[in-house]
């Protein structure tokens, strides 16, 4: 009952975002980055190409959904968990004015298996590592990527090793035992050695980054590919002005812009939508090396409270990503994502605080080329976030005068 | 781009399960029983009637979604948070031997705007207390119904009470306030006085039970029965041979089943699943009902870890539903619940535990009278249940004979 593979893909190799984009065949995947073009400054990642002049019936419209198969990386049948067909939820009434009349939604990532959009990367992360016969994923990450990759790498019947950090949040260490994940608790400055070592031992198969710069898997921002598609194929249709992106290292943001560029390549849309990285204001590798023209910066790692996307160096497919859609690099405050995560709890929707803060970039978000909507991704809930200590009283009220108590303990008019 | 309401709702009135079935108009709700059938033993609860009759290109597809909301309650615009739709996941691999070759599949409720099912209950009692001119929804709940409430209210622009428990998971406390609902914390025996004394203030409407045997809201089954429909449309489309339902008061239960009763009396299907209830064997209200051919029992409120379920008196709904499709009613125990619970997890499925229980009895499940597949509900995450003082060892390895460690450590071999 679940989608399937009936479908053949039309991946043909790997395309490097290196000088000269050199190919590659599609295995090996290159879990390193691009071997010819990458330097000691800057290593560049891979993604896939494909033969689109093969490609049948495609449509981005729900009845179509099967055809999408064939613009997907290989999908190994063991990799068989269900992901994706994400809700949009219109929140029109609680943007900023000026974008309201566009309508602007949330695609809500928080309906995925794992409660996450990194379930849609590790699907085929997942894929690649059963085709290239791993016995076990190896992944460093104390947040999603880490417990979707367990999740994802139980499904397929591969060992899971998560490298992750002393202090990772309960909800995440359950979540990584129960899946049958062996965690490896080290501090930051321990973990690339630690990831770089287990890669040696035969059958290990990475899902994180193991460069300097950001490369990844180059399977994992294809995975994403399917937003933009369902984006298209939601009622109404209309393709968005703007897609507005929690961004860490950005393969959720090049995903869905080029999913967008397949459409339109494929001459089933008339234009792709600006991407909108938006990042802790307290880092935001990506936006220093947009406004500075660089590729790659990196960033002094001062707190925030946005852990999701808090890296302190940025991947090249985000600048890329960017720069072709004419798009816009916004940074927010942990301010400004908490008091945006009250506003949209208020309207039944309860998000971890790095995406939150994606909401409450709209505040700056100005000069768009388009009419349309505006697109806001959710990543994950709230409920990974640590509970917080908020201000409660243990009211037992005298109940005759419930009324009056809630009136004057709380100011609440029933 | 929700799904919205363009197609009306053909609900003509609330039928009451008493004696004689008596007919009300649909408003005003009633939200106590049957006004008429009920004593002082036994409350009757009602449910919608609709006009079948006037039903206009209802199909069970993807493709007419739509044409459900003529046999949904009449939905109010500002109840527009987008619920179900929810995945099956096979899990045929890790199922009972003999269950295998039907096909086992989980309806993943946890992909849902609060991550349970109770989204689908709560869309619909918060359109109901619009369409009414509240102001203030009521619910008593320490669990997914009372997050559920509190963002569906909020959503809908209502407030909202939460009479809860002080010992409340900090999750559940954390969305509670977050939603920006009032908790009111109160000891067990404390919650229906306070319910009923709330319920007496102009503008307050309740959506959680009143009455001694539970009754609950008219249209809170109701919102369920897209289950039914959803499995029906799903590839494959096959009726399933029985669905499993984790059970408490019964909502769900029996909404499941009207969904398949009138798919089968509109001539859609041929026959309605057997609906097979799954209580924590501590307790088991309705087991205890039906065995002993009454219409409700009271059970004593032994401990259990299976939250979402531990009722202490079963619904009549959940009576008629076991009894009209030659159901079969289950226990399960907290250590069986615990055991499935690591068994799902290493397929990638982090479930509550009173969900578990569910696939758990499936060990007992048997004498099913159809061919077909076996679905079973699970209801919410597991991020929901409190963290767990897992037995983990902080592994700094010694990164050159980190496999060595491992092995020797963990047993783990790579």
């Amino acid at each position: 009952m679940s989608a399937g593979n009936k479908t053949a893909s039309l991946a043909t190799g790997q395309r490097s975002f290196g000088p000269g984009n050199p190919e590659f065949p599609l295995f090996p995947t290159h879990l390193s980055g691009c071997p010819v073009t990458s330097t000691a400054e800057m290593q560049y990642p891979l993604e896939l190409a494909f033969d689109y002049g093969e490609a049948k019936d495609v449509g981005f419209t729900e009845a179509s959904r099967q055809s999408w198969q064939q613009l997907m990386p290989p999908l190994h049948p063991a990799s068989s968990m269900p992901v994706g067909l994400t809700p949009l939820i219109d929140v029109s009434a609680i943007a900023p004015e000026r974008l309201r009349d566009r309508g602007v939604f949330i695609k809500d990532e928080s309906r995925n298996p794992t409660w996450s959009h990194k379930d849609r990367l590790n699907k085929y992360t997942i894929s690649a590592a059963r085709f290239e016969e791993a016995s076990t994923i190896i992944v460093a990450s104390s947040g999603n990527h880490g417990v979707s990759a367990a999740a994802m790498a139980a499904r397929a019947g591969l060992n899971c090793i998560v490298i992750t950090m002393p202090d990772v949040s309960p909800a995440f260490r359950d979540m990584i035992l129960g899946y049958g994940a062996f965690p490896i608790f080290l501090q930051v400055d321990a973990r690339w050695p630690a990831m770089r070592a287990l890669r040696e031992v035969p059958g290990t198969y990475p899902v994180s980054n193991l460069t300097a710069i950001h490369t990844g898997h180059p399977w994992g921002p294809e995975g994403y590919k399917t937003i933009a598609y369902e984006i298209l194929a939601s009622p109404g249709g209309e393709p968005p002005a703007a897609v507005v992106v929690p961004t860490g290292y950005g393969e959720m943001l090049y995903g869905i812009f080029k999913g967008f560029r397949e459409a339109r390549d494929l001459g089933l849309t008339q234009r792709i939508p600006q991407l909108v990285s938006v990042e802790p204001a307290a880092r935001g590798p990506l936006y220093h090396a947009l406004k500075s023209g660089k590729q790659a910066t990196t960033v002094p790692g001062k707190p925030t409270i946005q852990g999701g996307t808090g890296t302190t160096v940025n991947g090249y497919r985000a600048v890329v990503a960017v720069r072709d859609s004419n798009g816009i690099p916004l940074l927010a405050s942990d301010e400004a994502a908490l008091a945006a995560h009250a506003k949209l709890a208020r309207q039944g929707i309860w998000q971890e605080y790095s995406s939150s803060a994606a909401f409450a970039a709209l505040d700056d978000l100005e000069g768009l080329s388009h009419d349309g909507p505006v697109v806001v991704i959710n990543c994950s809930t709230g409920l990974k976030e640590p509970p917080r200590s908020m201000q409660v009283k243990e009211a037992t009220p005298d109940l005759p005068s419930l009324r009056a108590y809630l009136k004057s303990e709380f100011g609440f008019d029933l």
